[in-house]
């Protein structure tokens, strides 16, 4: 399939994320026909009041019948039995993708319960916020921000090339890699420093925070997201999550080692590096329009 | 002394910190005379040109001669040899005070180097960014952030009255602990963050950084600040960032031990227990108006 005949899509799950697709389709395709779904109602309700799908479906099975292209963007831990749910309801030839943070499980799980005239690619646009619910949808969530796929061997080249044209025409950047390495790389980028940002709230005194300045508030934001929605994407990446925190922590104690000697120069350089990295960070993501100049 | 009495503020050191308060005083104070000092003329010649003080002089004895209230706005690290050199040069009565990030070390300096008739009280604004030098100064760096002062036994109550009027009129919360008290507090809710965000980047793959999100890069912000300075805040600070390091280790290992066993329900608590803390801060910022609502 190619894009230019893409006319029904269906957006399983309408949070922040489903939400922001409905309004960003619309942007960039306004003459598709947006088939939403939510088991809430409340969630129904009010993305019905958004407006962002055109239909709204509160069974999975009626709202992917007729799709071409069906996105997953529930939390991942609701994933496997939508799938199971949608899998004898897709007409043929559908292409099925999801929004997960992580890759390998939703991979194993399309193998799983979808057959072969259903094409399954895994997304990762890596976007969002702290923000949950249909409320905080924008039409801009995934404009500029990078967007992974995770071809596997069985994945057709048409349906990687659909769905890289597909995220493009939202405004992001899409690069391949397996999912064994994705989810790799999101432990460190991405569930380590959610952990991270957890971890220092939950040592932290409360009466001492109120002291605190906009560089705790900074570093600790992202540990206001849904705890369920995390919950569902560091269990589905245990391993790397690990691994990531141990060799954070051996950094952390390499830290503590200079200090309890008084190593200046040993501290001054592990700030100078830091700083000089994500400076460089910084400046290519400028450079890629990926952050504000 | 009383605030309606002050005339002349000298500024030790022009960065983003002194610059931010030289034109803080102006929107303040606009009757107070402000003199400057800098080392370095590049930025004498800034601070000229962005108005930060009314006189500027590059020899610290001149700036403070003449001046009822002094501010230390440099780096930690040359507040020992600037009061040395100051000392014999304040007038009698002159209040002393300084905008460093750790209180235990100059309330010490003080000690050693002014006589009785000089009062030194430890002032902590708890404001900045990542950003540095007098070019990113602004009127308002100071307003709705909180600030700790750190009196002694010898400390005049008319000082601490007049450094708490001082800092509200710039529209600071300020409130009292003791040098020790701060120091041990800061290194948790200031020390340890930053460290913490240089760690992460440290331990980070620059490609696999390019595909970062929002996210990590707020988690990091901090990590861009200027390593010079916080090499001294750390290394005036080291036993008690040592050990806020330990606990925040503790916690770590803690969260990986839940990870390998796959304990979901551990990993959901920890979550849901940053979630709710971190927005109760939230909250209470936003109502004490340290935050936009």
């Amino acid at each position: 399939m190619e894009i230019k005949d893409l006319e029904k899509v269906s957006v399983i799950g309408l949070g922040l994320l489903g939400g922001s697709l409905g309004l960003a389709l619309n942007s960039s395709f306004p003459r598709i026909k947006r088939r939403g779904y939510s088991h809430r109602a409340v969630t129904r309700n009010k993305a019905r009041d958004l407006g962002s799908v055109d239909e709204i479906y509160p069974d999975v099975a009626d709202a992917v019948s007729e799709s071409q292209l069906v996105i997953l963007a529930s939390p991942i831990g609701t994933f496997e039995s939508l799938m199971q749910k949608m899998a004898g309801h897709l007409p043929d030839g559908c292409i099925v993708t999801d929004v997960g943070s992580t890759k390998v499980l939703p991979v194993r799980w399309a193998r799983k319960y979808f057959n072969r005239n259903i094409q399954f690619l895994g997304s990762h646009p890596i976007a969002g916020s702290e923000q949950r619910g249909v409320d905080f949808a924008r039409a801009d969530l995934f404009f500029g921000a990078p967007c992974i796929l995770t071809p596997t061997k069985q994945t057709q080249k048409t349906t990687i090339a659909f769905l890289k044209e597909f995220w493009q025409a939202l405004g992001m950047r899409v690069q391949t890699m397996t999912a064994t390495e994705h989810d790799r790389v999101l432990a460190r980028i991405s569930h380590l420093p959610h952990l991270l940002a957890s971890a220092m709230v939950n040592v932290s005194d409360p009466k001492e925070l109120l002291l605190c300045g906009k560089g705790f508030l900074d570093t600790t934001r992202i540990a206001s997201g849904p705890p369920n929605v995390w919950r569902d994407i560091i269990m589905a990446n245990t391993k790397n999550t690990s691994v990531a925190i141990g060799k954070l922590t051996k950094e952390l104690v390499r830290m503590q080692l200079a200090l309890d000697q008084e190593k200046e120069k040993a501290i001054l350089k592990m700030l100078a590096d830091a700083q000089a990295k994500r400076n460089t960070l910084v400046a290519q993501k400028m450079k890629r329009k990926e952050l504000p100049t």
